[in-house]
């Protein structure tokens, strides 16, 4: 079968990328740590010919790619779309870093509101790819670093809002006290009690979780309890304090289209459920992958 | 002059002593960085000797310590007291660390409860000083990397809350994107409208709190606000998120107790000032002072 394109997910720390065909089936694949940070030193054409060679891909093959490679500070900028941003016109806003090869980035999604800005790049993709039968409307969660909230109205982002939960989850675990009660390094269990608990705590009053992650230390040194839920109790807190937020900022809620993959995906379907919202997963790779097939496939037309 | 006696506060990261007439004059005082972890490598008693004969002290000069030497892997273990906990309680239940010369260390409160386990180490002694004279009624807020904010009834430690503000902000400034908007490494400004504005925001919407630090980030990004009040930007919604926890666990306030010395006590003045609350500040140094000569005359008496 022969390649239809490459597809490529460049983060800020990670690098993905698939050989599709042209019914979106996955020929090779590959992923390496040179994502946006790595590739401004290593250069950005140089990374990713390496891994078209390694996959043995014809040169003139063309290639799309999505998130940190069209930032300013990226391989060639993708000027941001603005809210409201329909769907269907992110592929006519991709850039073309390259007379010689049909290489595009597809551009990210502002909202150039005072009280609210925000910035997506990447997650615009994964939901072209989720609703590309188009016309979709509600509320989607995509979960990450950077966690992003997202009112879909008819295939159009009308407005967005950006909760760093995995990234404070990261600082608070590896840079405060709570890393005596974390040591031990293992997963928040998503069917624990201790989780599910933590994040109904937190839905219900936001404005205690700084105290309450401190217990998750104090408990311990009073013998109130053990140290073995630390990570699920932290992670519940977290999550929690970002589905109180979604839910002010939103409105009350009784589905959510959640868009991830992994371990990640499993904890935020158990905190949405667990504070009583239904959840309709689709997975995140499948999604960028089918996002950029789309974008390549309207490219080509 | 002659002391009466040598008084310590033995924290986490810092040593400070002041050597004390019986009026609580300062006659000479000193501070370093060996606080309980530098000096369980170090040794206690070799800091504490250290610093008695910088000062010229005699070596059989009563020493009254509080803080983290009390800690179970501090000097010897000063156990908790339990709420309720009065403050007249706390000078019986101190332990004397030597045999040969009078070195005391008071204990510290802990709470234990299994919704909201919670321990403080020199914040109670903080307390003793604020109020020795007696029968004090209120809501206290005690700044700090743990702030604490305690309840007291009649001379009587009835609850209290810590809130990991301090050490969040250090986190979320030193480990996340967030540095690069904080590159400057400016202090917060507890005059500005950035500061108050943030507080404001947090108090009223506690829950969109790391949504709007994200925010911090992406208007820069955006050319929608510089980076130049970024640190009271994130140290806003960091003190405001915890005055919305300290309303929705006491209840609402009109006026609050306020022990704190420095930067951070005029940052909190502003920030509770703002919040609509009537604050009297007692200077936390001076507190503590205090509460080690009370400790120290009760003992001897």
């Amino acid at each position: 079968m022969k390649p239809f394109i490459a597809a490529v997910d460049w983060g800020t720390s990670s690098f993905r990328i698939w050989l599709l065909d042209s019914a979106g089936h996955i020929l090779a694949e590959d992923r390496s740590d040179e994502g946006m940070m790595k590739a401004r030193e290593i250069g950005f054409p140089t990374v990713l010919d390496r891994h078209l060679t390694r996959l043995s891909a014809d040169p003139e093959l063309p290639v799309m790619i999505c998130g940190m490679a069209g930032a300013k500070q990226g391989w060639q900028e993708a000027p941001y779309v603005e809210t409201p941003a329909s769907l269907d016109d992110l592929v006519g806003r991709s850039v073309r870093v390259s007379a010689d090869y049909p290489i595009h980035i597809l551009p990210g999604v502002c909202q150039r509101s005072f009280d609210a800005p925000d910035v997506m790049r990447g997650e615009e993709t994964q939901l072209l790819g989720a609703f590309s039968k188009g016309g979709a409307s509600g509320i989607v969660c995509l979960p990450g670093t950077h966690t992003k909230w997202v009112l879909m109205e008819k295939g159009i982002i009308r407005r967005f809002t950006t909760f760093m939960t995995g990234e404070i989850y990261a600082a608070i675990a590896g840079h405060t006290i709570l890393k005596l009660a974390l040591a031990e390094g293992e997963d928040a269990d998503p069917e624990g009690v201790a989780f599910t608990n933590a994040v109904l705590r937190a839905v219900e009053k936001p404005a205690l979780a700084t105290s309450r992650i401190f217990a998750i230390r104090s408990a311990p040194l009073l013998n109130i309890a053990g140290t073995e839920d630390a990570a699920a109790k932290l992670s519940g807190e977290l999550i929690g304090l970002e589905i109180a937020g979604a839910l002010a900022q939103f409105g009350e809620l009784s589905k959510v289209e959640l868009i991830g993959s992994g371990k990640l995906a499993t904890l935020y379907r158990a905190a949405l459920e667990a504070a009583g919202l239904s959840v309709h997963l689709t997975d995140a790779d499948q999604a960028v992958r089918a996002g950029l097939l789309t974008a390549a496939r309207r490219h080509n037309s």
